[in-house]
């Protein structure tokens, strides 16, 4: 076993050697640097800084690729760009059968991954109304989502789900769309990194504030399902994965596999835009996208000049994993219910050796346990300062601050390469680091 | 067999229904129109609208992606968004074998297709200058780079391959750059739909004014090889892929596989992307991708925020093909081949029936056989009128003005799903269409 901490002197050669700034390193930088610290040292880590889906994709997921390949012979066709009928079919079903909503095979668009779906919701926000060129997040967020709007030519505004929630919420949110400039307003909820969730009560708001102001609600379920505390697993019956959709036609869900199904190295998401919106027509968008209806615009418009169409052999894959799960199979949740097992694990792990979690709250409730919780230690002020000394531990996580969040003591951690095995390595690691970091 | 020419009522009934301006139909839109005339009058159309590889996938490429998912299970993980190393590898040594240039792993960028391959070229161009937004298409081209130029805020120019070749085109494209407006210049080669192909000299003018004005050129090699006048498939021997990047470092290069390895439904491609590019340090950048650095700027700016990455057991596929080729397989061109084979089938038989080429000059010497030819005849003064004739024969195809073609007397047809069985009806149907539209 590995003997923490670890030596400062080699440590900090290598931290300086990548000239990274630890407070301001991204996703990316991070998983770098600790590639780096690894080899030199020769440690493997705990690494808690990437959200990259540990488990396998589900078989079925992965037979109906083959299938489509070798029998379906899709290799040298496009798909149509509005995507395969047996994948539009099945999301429509997904989204009856988990969502609790009716639409139809029309409204469920594939894109290459979530994050393309957020794109191209993006590109379409941003071509609503010329005189609105604002998106409003509520953060703490997915930091990419920051760098889509900024290569299209958008501004960023921010309201922090530490200091808002209920009632707070809304009211903020509303003050802001008043202001007139505000095109859509985008989260993910659970949220990433915080993993608070959004309540009924708060999407109500929020779907009201949407359709009353016209501004495009843009719902990021990357971690669909994935809100423990409540079984929406079960297909058909009640409880639905919350959504706003729910309460407005006025906005857009998108729906990855990347988490729910560790699904992410093939890129598959569902965009669901309501019939009623699909079918609008805003002459404000003539001018980017050359039509005025509002579901053209988005599939010929913003989606169809970025990829011709969405990889046909994962349409399938996906196509067969939303089957199973509306026919109630539930081994394609596999994925899903083991990142809360870990985190459950984890956390506890941490609050042992005298961290807490900076998001601690969910509207009253203890949060879920799920793919990321954020912690925080008294002995430091700034999170980047306890990143790095956790560094010295074998730990990696990200600041907060990398995710937009205003609560620069904290960190992101994310379960989702914390095999069962890691589980000991971690809670030695941490013991030492208590020892080392008594509370005082 | 078919009796042609079919009942002019009942056609004229369903191109009435759907609405279509038969001379400004989209390519997708002239897809359905024809859909329709099948489905409604029975009657199996030789379908010559639309570039869908005809042909299967390569072997190859199958089992190299069914590899990667059963065996690499790369599923769950997110690929390098800068590419798999595998698939980087064997671009730069295609690039060696059959351009002749030498170029690192790190200038080999794989995309989500050529399309996305453009798009993020394009967005690259409009971030270059603040003062240059027009993008100069050398035309006819493909419709589709047109909506991107809209879709990223852009403007677009056009100067017409038709009254413009050798020194003609130089010195307009100098003229027209000279302006100061233009941040890119555009064109694809073998050229889409004409066949044109650039020669040497031309490529080398257009790299002089690269370099000398800054200019970002975009080489859209989305049919590789396919001149087939030379054969260029043959590895490590000249004569080479003709391309701008042999004369210039301010130029990008996009090589598709959706032709050349009739790989489209699966969506890769690869930029290259000159090492003397990739380091370039240009502050303008910042503002939209947050970094002055331009093969940063391109790879996490422009692409990154579009997809995460690259669908992996696709990457694994494209790098199979290129090995295979780069080792001298001859079997994975045997798509390009054939296209070719079918060209100077269906060529002739139009040439026959009275039709002449549009463009059917290239800097002097005749046309090579490949996926498209344009062609007119002498009884139609508008190309649409021709189309909506050879409706009647069972013959679709679409005008030269949706491809942004002055021509507006031509058809662009295409040959990738004229199966070797379909010719006899070809044949047949042009003979009766040469019957009733005699030689005036």
């Amino acid at each position: 076993m590995t003997t923490v901490p670890l030596d400062r002197q080699a440590l900090a050669e290598v931290v300086a050697e990548l000239g990274f700034d630890v407070r301001r390193a991204s996703i990316r930088e991070m998983n770098n640097l600790v590639n780096a610290i690894e080899a030199r040292l020769g440690v493997p880590f705990v690494r808690m800084e990437f959200g990259i889906p540990g488990l396998p994709t589900p078989a079925v997921a992965v037979d109906a690729e083959v299938a489509a390949l070798r029998e379906r012979k899709v290799g040298h066709i496009y798909a149509p760009f509005e995507g395969v009928p047996l994948l539009k079919a099945e999301a429509a079903r997904f989204v009856d059968r988990f969502m609790g909503l009716q639409v139809p095979p029309t409204s469920c668009i594939p894109t290459v991954g979530a994050m393309q779906g957020c794109y191209a919701s993006l590109s379409l926000a941003g071509a609503l109304d010329p005189a609105r060129r604002t998106v409003l997040f509520l953060d703490p967020g997915f930091p990419v989502n920051r760098l889509q709007v900024r290569a299209l030519g958008l501004e960023a505004a921010s309201i922090d789900l530490y200091d808002h929630r209920g009632d707070a919420l809304i009211a903020a949110v509303e003050a802001r769309v008043a202001k007139g400039d505000v095109a859509a307003v985008m989260w993910s909820s659970p949220n990433n990194p915080s993993w608070v969730c959004l309540k009924e009560r708060e999407l109500e708001g929020l779907g009201r504030i949407f359709t009353e102001h016209a501004v495009l609600g843009i719902e990021d379920l990357a971690y669909f399902g994935m809100d423990t505390r409540q079984d929406v697993l079960v297909p058909g019956e009640p409880p639905y994965q919350p959504t706003v959709l729910r309460y407005t036609d006025h906005a857009l869900s998108i729906i990855s596999a990347s988490k729910m199904f560790s699904y992410a190295g093939q890129r598959m998401a569902v965009v669901i835009v309501p019939a009623a919106l699909m079918g609008r027509r805003l002459p404000a968008l003539v001018a980017r996208f050359g039509t005025a209806d509002l579901g053209h615009a988005f599939q010929h418009g913003a989606l169809y000049p970025i990829t011709a169409c969405a990889p046909e052999s994962t349409q399938y894959g996906l196509a067969a994993l939303l089957k199973a799960a509306n026919d109630g199979d539930q081994r394609v949740w596999e994925p899903a219910r083991e990142y809360a097992r870990r985190a459950a694990a984890a956390k506890a792990l941490f609050l042992g050796a005298g961290f807490h979690l900076v998001y601690d709250n969910d509207l009253g409730e203890p949060l879920a346990d799920g793919f990321y919780f954020t912690i925080a230690h008294r002995g430091f002020a700034h999170g980047a300062e306890l990143l790095a000394e956790l560094l010295h531990y074998g730990i990696s996580a990200i600041t907060l601050e990398t995710a937009g969040s205003t609560r620069t003591e904290g960190l992101r951690a994310c379960v989702s390469l914390l095999s069962p095995e890691r589980v000991a390595d971690l809670e030695a690691r941490l013991a030492r680091f208590a020892e080392d970091h008594p509370p005082s």
